[in-house]
């Protein structure tokens, strides 16, 4: 890689995600080859779309025959860091960190939910098949087993203090449920979701839609 | 309006909402006036975006004294649909439906989430303060009560089926958890979240940050 890095956009990473799941699921049901008018189809967007997609990563197909599945899933995989297992931890036992602790694909895609973390003393359980562990032993298990993601789904009003409890461990990345907008440390980026403002976002599209309002863009 | 109607994306809706979000937490802390900084400062934009923002919509602040609160969460509540109860139900009572049923903050949204339906016997229960109702009795709900949100949170192979039911429906709008991209209806539209494909995009930036791969522009 030549030290002018090219940028690339969240979007893109997301399509690329659904470009390998899809590819998965083909795969699975025998197919060996595929056009870009297939991945286009199934992912939802353009095929010059996913052709641009693919050949920002030097992955081409050719015009006969398209792109051969098991390379693409290969390549994909590779750049989407799935050669190697990654080991994910969540805090905050809630409904929604429960979700994610039973949440079986992950180890189809190399993910590892490796523990849990819980201020609540009843939500212990150090012997359940992945470990529930107070909040207060975090840091240290951060650093012993060198977590470089987490999952936060704690109450807004602890979020940031358990990101900032973050700082000096391996953790670079966090996916965020709690409803306010974290604050990074250097180095740590981080994605927020929040549940409740998707909820807001189809009821507007509803209402504009009835009121005549200004109208929408279709949601993806 | 005009016969010729604006045309607004998805991700402008999203602010105008963290920035209602904010003014409900700036007036409880006792706060009258607020200038397009604060608020650019609070949700993590610019101070030209949130006045653009916000201008769309002829809402104006004046450089002197800013934005009065109380007038833009009126307009801004009236302009997202908050000025009436919305109803919503869910379907498929997994973890992350539990999730959503046993959300507080919606309340004060004017959300309402009035019942949930399920497959599974088990988890029927018509006397909970949020009734669980059979998923056989979904399409006679939704046109008894005039329903037109639904969440659906149900396992990926029943998603498509249950977005069908709908169809005669007075739903309009879905917000999806299964982790497959549904077809909605014509009139209906439909939001996908996969929180599974979240996860992989923060992954994605990790590797690609230590790999030096493709940089990233910053999450937001």
């Amino acid at each position: 890689m030549s030290s002018e890095r090219k940028k690339i956009n969240r979007n893109s990473i997301i399509r690329l995600t659904q470009y390998k799941n899809m590819l998965h699921r083909l795969k699975a049901l025998g197919f060996e080859r595929i056009f870009s008018d297939n991945l286009a189809e199934a992912v939802g967007v353009t095929a010059s779309q996913v052709r641009r997609d693919l050949g920002f990563f030097q992955l081409t197909g050719n015009k006969r025959g398209g792109y051969d599945i098991d390379t693409l899933i290969a390549r994909l995989r590779h750049l989407l860091g799935k050669h190697t297992i990654q080991k994910v931890v969540v805090i905050g036992i809630g409904n929604v960190g429960r979700a994610l602790m039973n949440h079986r694909e992950f180890e189809k895609e190399s993910i590892r939910i490796v523990a849990g973390f819980d201020a609540d003393k009843a939500k212990w359980d150090s012997r359940a098949r992945i470990p529930i562990l107070s909040l207060e032993k975090l840091k240290t298990y951060l650093n012993q087993h060198d977590i470089r993601i987490a999952v936060v789904c704690v109450p807004e009003a602890a979020a940031q203090e358990v990101v900032d409890r973050m700082h000096d461990t391996p953790v670079k990345g966090i996916l965020n449920f709690a409803p306010v907008r974290l604050k990074p440390y250097p180095g740590c980026v981080i994605r927020n979701v929040n549940i409740g403002l998707e909820l807001e976002t189809v009821i507007y599209f509803v209402n504009a839609e009835e009121k005549a309002a200004p109208a929408c863009e279709p949601l993806i």
